[in-house]
């Protein structure tokens, strides 16, 4: 999350007093680190639904007492993706459940509810168009699953337990190819969710370490997994700068 | 996770070699930490199922490839109690969705399965038998529900948004108590159903840091908060002090 800040106070041309430098707002005690550069709050949500939805509850609670108007959230990070080359950046146009449907699902007071996981397909567009030509990488709209495991509901075979088959993990990774998913991550769906519920516009920005269609195993050095990962956060980036009018 | 480690270090009276200290294997760059204490791996698990269960897979395989036998795992944390005064330890009889039933529900290749959250019960009251009569807190036996979010789906009234009364909250959680629960957390579920498909003994002891029927505002000082925390270690301590024959 620092590299994050430290790369949006660069971006975004925010001014630090001399011998001060950002600082974890969680003072690193707390579960989750934020950073607030310029106008941005950068945070992290840890790994899965309910951690996200901890960090979205606290969050929307705290703009709400911070009375910030139109806010925008943005979730950049990591995923596997389905036909496209490791390195790819999806932008989400659909979050889906693992039964491709466009819901978050809870069970409150005992009864299931589906809240519709709806994304703001403008700003997904106006994302996507922050990509470059120029880029060393493709950036593209597509559909996300979002699992609430690694290994059996994202159809891995190397977790410590398995019930499939190879054919049948290929064949659902084929199914879900053609159903237009091209990432699996484990947030999409309830990050959709919330962010429509309370009326603010969210967008899902991954980078694909992996191409499930030819295997699970990521290959990449080190190097080529950090530069990776930092090409969602200059495509967000790019977007902030134009937001600001700093373009 | 440091703290338990260094508190198992001493407690199990593990040498290590002058000037050294534990340190942690995630290097503090990984997702979880881990401290290796003598016999014991303690391993942070993150917040809620999906988190856990990437731990528990890898960490399956780990002590595999380790050869390790007769492996019992120990999920040590926090919860909200129902029924019992702040501060009083649970250990897990029953793990249960909430649906109160007790199983793992996922989705694999788009087909939900359900699998047994069966905990080892000799080993549940072996660590009940460890309380005593001179500690300053209850040690219980209980039911613990396992919810995906903080807020709603634990009848929660103070997130960023709420779809319920007060009034039905506390009729649920007082279906809870009848049920036979006494804690609320986020991860007994999956834990209980996995370790108990790959054979290992699994237990879950956790503190209450509230009692939900009479409010969800944790009214107490930081300092006993932690005291809280150490509880269910001091508990697991003697347990595994009893195991290794120091005692």
């Amino acid at each position: 999350m620092k590299h994050l800040a430290d790369y949006l106070q660069e971006q975004l041309h925010v001014e630090i007093p001399a011998g001060m430098t950002l600082c974890n707002l969680g003072k690193g005690k707390a579960r989750y680190a934020m950073y607030k550069v310029g106008p941005v709050l950068c945070v992290s949500h840890g790994m899965g639904v309910p951690s996200l939805s901890i960090l979205l509850h606290e969050l929307f609670k705290l703009l709400f007492h911070a009375k910030c108007k139109d806010v925008t959230i943005i979730r950049v990070g990591t995923s596997g993706g389905i036909g496209l080359d490791p390195g790819t950046v999806v932008v989400t146009e659909e979050a889906l459940n693992t039964f491709l449907e466009p819901y978050y699902t809870q069970v409150i007071l005992g009864k299931e509810t589906k809240k519709p996981s709806v994304l703001d397909r403008g700003l997904a567009e106006a994302i996507l168009g922050c990509s470059s030509p120029k880029d060393n990488f493709k950036t593209v709209l597509g559909k996300t699953m979002c699992a609430n495991d690694f290994y059996e509901e994202q159809a891995r075979l190397d977790g410590a337990v398995c019930t499939f088959t190879e054919k049948e993990k290929m064949d659902y990774l084929h199914e879900l190819y053609a159903a237009g998913v091209r990432n699996i991550e484990m947030e999409a769906v309830a990050f959709a969710a919330m962010c429509h519920r309370v009326n603010i516009k969210g967008a899902v920005v991954c980078v694909t370490l992996v191409n499930r269609l030819k295997g699970d195993q990521v290959t990449a050095t080190n190097e080529i997994m950090r530069e990776y990962q930092r090409r969602p956060q200059r495509i967000v980036g790019r977007y902030i700068r134009q937001q600001l009018g700093l373009d």
